[in-house]
């Protein structure tokens, strides 16, 4: 099943829309004053929401839409657009660039479009089910995900050791014990380096649909794969753990190590 | 006392020339073959150093220079150039922007002399001792750190959890305990966000010489400090704990803590 006609060129236009209202706020006046508060960071990720929202129920007005700002609209339709207008809070607020904007496209709870767009550095990765990912950046890189042995020659990567809680964290250290190495760091940046070969595995918990939903198109059309940490297929009701491996024969060590 | 004449343009030459020599491998098929093994990182390390000493060596032949690749030349000289080509190597190997150049230059042991440049994101921040930093980036910032009334108001960043040992581990874990939020990852690009205000402390340890001369310029002359943690200025002959402050007046503070 194809996308419906001008879901492509709308995800772009809507990743365009949240970039114009973000960018203005990275590293202002403004968030300096804050000193760490996520307020001003709020505003803009209503705004840049707000204007996604807009624009994406103007094209398709049969579509539901799910942001991690305000509720859900029409949540129960055919095509559901997933939206995280700032992933990677922490980051903007510090000034790093690897931030990002996702905007995931399911039909029937399966992604079948993804955007991974970096209003910092002017990156993009663009996923369609079935299609070859597509990837722009003026710092290179080739969006094909890279064969691994296995987890002792992986590199992992996670955004913190702080996302982890009793429940997660023994999963997470076997699978850490067992990698090669490990960097912290980088929210969807970090699954976005798997989709260009250079990060083997990402392990997080606590993750929402907006989180992910953009993801899974972006790794799965460079040859890679996103799941829970059992290893199926997520979903929107599900535990909020992901697992993302560029090489799909990393799966099974991956998952079972997590599961202990 | 002011630089001698040309240093400051010689090490921009150098930056630029470290540049040329680290971007092509920059998320290069060399790279994602090699999988997480750093040997063509230290190809491009020691090829950017090399170009970086020849240039100085020919400008300044009664330099002396300290870099992370080779030995030191004229190690006990009036003026000291302190190099490391790739500061981040993980950041580097695993395709994040955040790795750096940085171009140091001592006067009897003082740093005068500071350049972060980031090959990858084409920033660049510059620091004269006396002098207010320059920075320069396609994403926007203002080189000037702000104030922070405590601790419990700090944004603290690290590169990592793993760069401490039993000996300095208990003394991060209480400026962390105290500090109202940590986030991980950003080597050298750490403290530039600490020039532009957007975070308050910077602690780490096992840090080399050229891990740290060109910081002090750039974050001195952005307002902030950069001092071991005793609060002292960093010697060659120093124990590699490194603490940087963004407002002078957290300084006591850091210090009891990291002592405790």
């Amino acid at each position: 099943m194809g996308l419906p006609g001008g879901a492509l060129a709308a995800a772009e236009a809507a990743a365009d829309l949240a970039g114009a209202a973000i960018r203005p706020l990275f590293r202002s006046a403004l968030l300096v004053e804050a000193k760490g508060d996520a307020s001003p960071v709020t505003e803009a990720d209503r705004a840049a929401e707000q204007a996604m929202r807009g624009l994406l129920r103007e094209r398709f007005p049969d579509h539901g839409i799910l942001g991690e700002e305000f509720g859900p609209e029409r949540a129960d339709a055919e095509w559901l657009w997933v939206l995280d207008p700032i992933d990677g809070t922490r980051a903007f607020v510090t000034g790093r660039p690897l931030f990002g904007t996702l905007i995931g496209l399911l039909h029937r709870g399966r992604p079948v479009l993804g955007l991974i767009d970096q209003p910092g550095t002017g990156e993009r990765w663009t996923g369609v089910a079935g299609e070859q990912t597509r990837f722009r950046s003026p710092m290179g890189g080739t969006p094909r995900c890279r064969p691994c042995a296995g987890m002792a020659e992986a590199e992992l990567s996670c955004s913190s050791p702080d996302i982890f809680d009793a429940g997660t964290r023994p999963g997470f250290e076997r699978l850490r014990a067992a990698a090669r190495r490990v960097t912290w760091g980088g929210d969807c940046y970090a699954y976005g380096l798997v989709a260009l070969g250079l990060v083997d595995v990402v392990a997080e918990a606590g993750m929402h649909p907006w989180d992910w939903a953009a993801l899974v198109p972006v790794l799965e059309g460079a040859g890679g794969r996103v799941t829970g940490w059992d290893g199926e297929a997520l979903t929107l009701e599900g535990d909020g753990r992901v697992l993302a491996v560029g090489d799909p024969a990393l799966l099974p060590e991956a998952v079972a190590l997590l599961r202990g």
